[in-house]
C-alpha cells in the first residue's frame, strides 16, 4: 500500500512536513460543514483536521464520510488559518476503505454508556475513553518489563497449565480433553484422568510463584506477567475470572526489602505514565470531572486523577503491622459508631471496608499492612517469631493497599525452613507429595527469599480512574460472559 | 538483610571495589583445595573466586560448602594473584544458608544429560546451560516489548479463554468447572454448559489475531505476547502443548509490508542478543561445538552459533512465492532421485523436507514463502486476485522458514471485503453467528490490514541453539506431562 504519515508523527513535529503533499489514513471522529474532518489514526489522542472540497470529491465518497468511517486522504499540509489546530491537510482525494453507515453502525458520536460499550467490545476502542484507557494500559506494561529489566531481574514464563492445586482449591477451573458427556472411567467408576491429556488432573493456574521461586533460586531475581484465573462467582466491579498478575520473586529479600520492592516498582509505573501518557491523563481526569459534577460533593473524589498520582509517588507509603491497624481500627470513630458492618478482632482478615478506612480516611495515601495472623494466610508465608504485645503467631506477609481499589499488592517472605514448612504444610492439609520439588528447594541450596504479587488490572483501574475492572481490559472474562 | 553486591557488578567494575569490604551471596560452582570457592548467584555466568582460610572457618561450615550449596560470605575484595580471575572476596566469614548434601543433592558438577535435567527442571536454572538459556530468553522477551513500544505498537492482552472454537477445532483443550463425573444434563441428556461457569463451552486459545484485529482496527498498530495452546499428540523437539506466541496486526498494511515487518523484527531480536548477551551466547556456541565433537562432519551444523546469527542479520531472507517454491522443489535434485518421503505437487501443502531444503540447501538463509494455495490455508487470508503462470487460486499468506527449527512466523494479509470473507467462511464451514463480531469489524469502519504469529520457544531455539523446544521453556506441558 502507498505509504501513509501517522498523524501522531505530524501533530508532534509538524512544521518540517508543512507543504508537503502527505498521505493520511484513518477514522473519522466528526465531519463538520461537509468540509471539516477530524481524522484520528490511534496513534494517539490527537485528530488531524482534513479539509474536503465539497466540489471536488464524488457525492458517493462525500456520503461515507461519517462517523468512524475509515478513509484515506492525500493532499498537502499546510498551516491552519482556522482555532483549534495548527496545521490542516487539505485533501486532493479522499478514498473510502471501510464505510460505516450510520443507520446500522451502533456507536454513536456521544457518550454511551459504559455498560453498553462493554457489549461492543470490537468497536469500544475507537472511542475517546478506551484509547486512552488501551494505551496506557500499554504503557503500563512496557513500564513492568523496562524496570524489571533495567534492574537486573530475568522475566521467566511460568506454566499457565498446572497439574497442582495446592493454593486454589475449589476455584481453579479444570483443563481437559476428555469427553464431558462420556468421559472415559475407571473400573471403580471414577473419570480416569489417565486418559486426559497430561495422565492426571490438570488446572488453570491461580498463581506463578510457586514456580517462580524455582528461577529465583537459580537467577537471583526473576519476575513473572502472565494470566491467572480464579473460578469465582464474583459479579463485582473488582473481579475478573482471567486477570493478569505481575510476581518478583528474589532470592536473599526479606519482607522488608520487599516492601521497599513494592514501593519503589509501583512508583515508577505511575512515574512512567505521569511522563510519557499527559494527553491520556488529561482526558481521563476530565471525563471524571464530568461525570462527577452532578454528584454530591461526598461521592465525589477527594482529589482529581492526576493529583491523585503525583501525590502517590511524591510521598511514602505508610508502614503498619497488622497488630497496629487492628488498634487503629477498634479505636476508630466508625468502630465505636458501629459503622463498621464487619467486626475488627485480632485474628480475623481485614475486610475492604477497614482497608478503605486505613488508606482513605486514617493515612490518606497507599499503606503498607504486614505480620498478618499465621491462620489466615497460606502455608507458603515466613513465619515470625513471637512479637511482643502481639497476641498471636504471625507470618511475614504484606498487603499493598491503594485509595479506591483497595488491595493491589499481595506479598510475603517464603518460609525457607524445612521442618517449619512442613508443619505449616501439614498444619493447612497441603499434600507434601503434590509440591515435592517445592520442598526439595528448601533442601538443597534454599535461601531466604521473598515477592509478591500485583494485580495488574487493579493498577490499571487505579491510573486510568475507571471505577469498573472490565473497562480496562479489553475483552473481560466474568460469570456468564467469554464473548468475543 | 545486610545488603549483597551482586556478582555481575563486582566483575564488569572491579576496580573501584578493591580494598572495600563486600558481602556475596549465591550457589557453589566448585570448591578446590578446601580453600577457592567459584561463586555464582545468576546474575551472569561469571563466578567470583571467594577464598577461605580453612583455619578461620568452623568445621561444620567447611563441611557444608559443596556443589550448589548457597552461601553468605563477607570479606575484602583484592586483586587476585592467580591466573583466571581479576579479583577475589577474602572471606573473613561464610554462611550455610541453605546446603546441599551431594549424597543425596541430584544434580553434579559435571555434564548430566538434558533429559536428565528436565525430570529436575527445579534445579537445572543452576546449570550453566539453562542458565545462559533462560537469561537469553528473558532478553528475547524484553527486545519483543522494546522493539513494539519504539515504534508505535501498543500491547494488547487477547483472552486466553474464549468461546469460539474457529480455529482451532478438535486440538483445543477444553475449560469447565462443572464437575466431569457428574455434569448437569439438558432434557435431552446432553451435557448442560448454560451450567457452565461461562454459560457455555469454552477452551484455551490457539491465538489471539482475531481479537488483536480489533485493536488494529481502532489503534492502528497492535502486537499480543501471550500463552497459546494445542491439544495435538505431538510427542516431537519442535512441539508443546502451553507456548507462547507474538502477533504483531497492523492496519493499512498490506502482504508486503508484513514481510518487511517480520524481517526487521527477527533481526532486531537476534541484534539484541548479539549485543547484550555476549558471554551467554559464546557459552551455547562452545557448548555445540563440545557435542558436535564426535559427530560425523554432514551431522555438524555448517555454521557456529554465533555465526549463524551474524549471517541471518546481515542478509537479506530470500523472497519467494509458493509457486515459485513448488518449482524450485520440482527441478531439484532430491525431487529427481526420489529422496523426498512427500510429494511436491501444487495445491499440497509443503512439508518439513521441503522446507529444509529451500532454507538449508537452496538459499542457505532465512526464506518467506508467500501466496499459497487457498485451499491449504485458513479462512481470514485475504484472496488474492488471480496471477498469470499461477494454477489455482492463492491467498496472500506467508510463512517465514529459518534454518535448523523451520517455521517460525506465519501470517497473512486478512480479508477486509465482507462478501469474500462470508464466502470463504462459508466454503471452509466456518459459522458466521460465532463471529459476528469479527463480520461486523468488516462492515463498518474496516480497512487493509496485515499481521503474523512468531513462536517465541521457536526463536529461543534458533538463537539459543538448543535442539529440543522442551529446553528453552522453564516448565514444558506435552502429551502426559504438566509437572511443576
Amino acid at each position: 500500500m502507498s505509504k501513509r504519515t501517522e498523524i501522531q508523527t505530524i501533530l508532534e513535529d509538524f512544521k518540517p512536513r508543512v507543504g508537503q503533499e502527505l498521505t493520511v489514513m484513518g477514522w473519522v471522529r466528526a465531519f463538520r460543514s461537509n468540509r471539516f474532518i477530524a481524522l484520528n489514526d490511534g496513534t494517539s489522542m490527537g485528530t488531524l483536521q482534513v479539509v474536503v472540497d465539497f466540489e471536488q470529491i464524488p457525492e458517493d465518497v462525500l456520503k461515507q464520510i461519517s462517523f468512524h468511517a475509515c478513509i484515506k486522504a492525500t493532499g498537502k499540509l499546510v498551516e491552519s488559518q482556522g482555532a483549534g489546530q495548527d496545521v490542516e491537510l487539505l485533501a486532493d482525494t479522499v478514498e473510502i476503505l471501510g464505510a460505516a453507515n450510520p443507520e446500522e453502525y451502533p456507536m454513536q458520536p456521544k457518550v454511551q454508556s459504559l455498560e453498553f460499550l462493554r457489549e461492543k467490545a470490537h468497536f469500544r476502542m475507537r472511542t475517546n475513553t478506551f484509547s486512552a484507557v488501551f494505551r496506557i494500559r500499554h504503557g503500563i506494561a512496557y513500564a513492568v518489563h523496562k524496570y524489571y529489566n533495567d534492574n537486573g531481574y530475568f522475566y521467566m514464563h511460568t506454566p499457565i497449565i498446572t497439574g497442582s492445586d495446592a493454593e486454589g482449591a475449589g476455584e481453579m477451573f479444570r483443563v481437559t480433553n476428555l469427553d464431558i458427556s462420556n468421559p472415559p472411567r475407571t473400573e471403580e467408576g471414577e473419570v480416569d484422568f489417565k486418559e486426559d491429556f497430561f495422565e492426571k488432573p490438570t488446572n488453570l493456574t491461580v498463581s506463578g510463584q510457586l514456580q517462580a521461586e524455582i528461577g529465583a533460586l537459580a537467577l537471583g531475581k526473576v519476575y513473572t506477567f502472565g494470566p491467572t484465573f480464579r473460578a469465582e462467582n464474583s459479579n463485582t466491579s473488582r473481579h475478573l475470572a482471567e486477570f493478569w498478575m505481575i510476581e518478583p520473586e528474589v532470592a536473599f529479600y526479606d519482607i522488608f526489602d520487599n516492601m521497599d520492592l513494592a514501593e519503589d516498582f509501583c512508583k515508577y509505573l505511575i512515574n512512567h505514565i505521569l511522563e510519557n501518557y499527559s494527553a491520556e491523563l488529561e482526558f481521563l481526569d476530565q471525563r471524571i470531572q464530568n461525570l462527577e459534577k452532578n454528584m454530591p460533593k461526598n461521592e465525589r473524589r477527594a482529589m482529581g486523577l492526576i493529583e491523585t498520582l503525583r501525590f502517590v509517588v511524591d510521598n511514602d507509603f505508610e508502614r503498619i503491622t497488622y497488630t497496629d491497624a487492628v488498634n487503629i481500627l477498634r479505636n476508630s470513630k466508625p468502630y465505636k459508631k458501629g459503622k463498621f458492618e464487619y467486626d475488627v478482632e485480632w485474628g480475623k482478615d481485614l475486610q475492604a471496608e477497614h482497608e478503605r478506612y486505613l488508606v482513605e480516611k486514617k493515612f490518606q495515601k497507599p499503606v503498607i499492612v504486614r505480620d498478618y495472623p499465621a491462620s489466615i494466610k497460606a502455608f507458603y508465608m515466613r513465619m515470625n517469631d513471637e512479637q511482643e504485645g502481639v497476641p498471636g503467631k504471625t507470618v511475614a506477609a504484606m498487603d499493598v493497599l491503594f485509595p479506591g481499589i483497595g488491595e493491589v499488592i499481595g506479598g510475603s517472605q517464603r518460609e525457607e525452613r524445612l521442618d517449619v514448612l512442613k508443619t505449616r504444610m501439614a498444619d493447612m492439609n497441603v499434600h507434601e507429595e503434590e509440591l515435592w520439588w517445592y520442598l526439595e528447594l528448601r533442601k538443597f541450596g534454599g535461601a531466604p527469599h521473598a515477592g509478591f504479587g500485583l494485580g495488574f488490572e487493579r493498577m490499571v483501574q487505579f491510573i486510568t480512574g475507571m471505577g469498573n475492572i472490565r473497562d480496562v481490559i479489553a475483552f473481560p472474562r466474568t460469570p456468564g460472559n467469554a464473548e468475543f
